[in-house]
Order: structure tokens, then C-alpha cells, then sequence
């Protein structure tokens, strides 16, 4: 899997979220080495604060291919992920999340709480992180200084 | 606030939903003393591994309120939430949780993992348990042995 394509895949739709006005992440989901789904950051334009890039990707992922489990789909998002997506991604049974930058204020994948692959829980997580994060940096970067 | 009442309210819509051949799992939302949202399970429904009853309860209090800051608001659940749908709660700054049975598998209000009031995260939950639980152990119950 090439895990630096498909990041790109995932900056450039933060990259469209941020011309949006929403925060600048985003997720694709990939299976089979093909992205079957990408999502960003909705919350503003939705008014739902579920609207996260994660979810959306998920429920994408599950609608093109008619089912809920997804063991078989891997995660690319731009920023580690908050408890409410690393929960959705054990919903649907995801074993593969790629992330670029790490999320300081509730990353649920390791940095603030380690949820991705908690003891207790049924389900864990393998978790990739550092994939571009250069450029997922600079994305919030530029929404700050903008 | 009359715990007992709105628990009802969400027993009778996990009932429903029961009957739908979804998991028997319900929430409302409460603001001001008056029920604002109700949700149900809607996995199989809608083929979606995020509609969970908490999450569509959150989504659909967004949408009637017109904001996606929600503190006002208090949800009532037949069952302890999930990590995912405890981080919804904290995306919306839900100040109150209040459940009906506790949640073994995986409950992340503090039977399984505490994500509501984790000392890391950024926002903490208050959580009421054991409303009404046994009618709502009662509902998982005829489930499993219909």
C-alpha cells in the first residue's frame, strides 16, 4: 500500500475543507489498494458536530459497498483522530488506520488517550502515524494565520 | 428533571426500535425540561455503522436547535454508551448523561473504559446510571431469547 498516495489524496480534500471554512482535515478509505470513499470536515456547513472527516468517510465507505463491516477498508486521515472516530472506526471494524499529524487536544489513537488499542476493549487498531505530516501541519498553520 | 420520565420516553423507542430488528438501544434529548430529539439504533436500517441511537439523538438536536453547542442539553440512554457516542457527546459539549444499564462489552462511560471523565481529555460528562435499568436489561433480554 502506498501509504504517501493515498495521504495526498487525504490533504488535498483538508485542503478543500479549509477553503470551505471547516477545519482543515480530511479521510479516504481505501480497499483493495482503491479509495472507495473521502470525506472532510462538516460541521459548520451541516451543522452537526458528528460531521467529522472520519464518519463521513466511514458512512461513504459503507453505502458504496452495501455493508457496515469494513475489516477490509484502511483509514487515511490528515490528523490523528478524537474518541468519537476511533470509536466509529471500531464500529465498523476497521484494523487499519494511517494518520499524518498528531492531535494534542484529544487524539484518541495514542497522544491524549489510547483508545485505538486499549486492553479492555473488543476490538484494537493497528495505527500508522507520521505520514506527511508536514504538510497536514501546515494546513492548520495556514487556517490560523489565515 | 424527572430522570425516570424521559428514560421512559426512551425505553418506549428502544422498544420500537426492537421491534425493527435493530439492537433495542434508545436516547433522547432533553432542553428545559422538554424532549427535543429522540433516536433509535438505525444500523441495519440504514446500513450504517455510525447510526447509533446517542449519535442520532446528537444529529438530530443540532439540526432542531440550529447550533452544534449543545451544553443545554441532557441525554437520557437505555444503555451506557460506547466510546464513539460518549466522543459525540463530548463534540457537543453535552454536559449530562443519564443511562439505564451499564454496558460490558464496551460502555465508556467507566464500566469498561472512563472516557467521560478522563482527566486528559478536555471535557468532562456527568453521568446518572441505573435509571430504570432493569427494564432496559429486560428489553436486550427478549431480544436475545425472540
Amino acid at each position: 500500500m502506498n501509504y504517501e498516495l493515498f495521504m495526498g489524496e487525504a490533504l488535498a480534500e483538508a485542503q478543500l475543507a479549509a477553503g470551505r471554512g471547516e477545519r482543515p482535515v480530511a479521510a479516504v478509505a481505501v480497499v483493495d489498494e482503491a479509495m472507495v470513499a473521502r470525506a472532510h470536515d462538516r460541521m459548520e456547513e451541516s451543522n452537526d458536530p458528528t460531521a467529522h472527516a472520519v464518519i463521513g468517510a466511514l458512512r461513504e465507505t459503507a453505502r458504496r459497498l452495501g455493508r457496515t463491516r469494513l475489516a477490509d477498508a484502511t483509514i487515511f486521515t490528515t490528523q490523528e483522530p478524537c474518541p468519537m472516530c476511533v470509536g466509529a472506526l471500531m464500529e465498523a471494524d476497521i484494523e487499519t488506520l494511517v494518520y499524518a499529524v498528531a492531535n494534542s487536544v484529544d487524539g484518541a489513537a495514542g497522544t491524549v488517550v489510547q483508545l485505538a488499542q486499549h486492553p479492555a476493549l473488543p476490538r484494537r487498531i493497528k495505527v500508522v502515524s507520521g505520514i506527511r505530516q508536514d504538510e497536514a501541519a501546515e494546513l492548520f498553520a495556514g487556517v490560523l494565520s489565515g
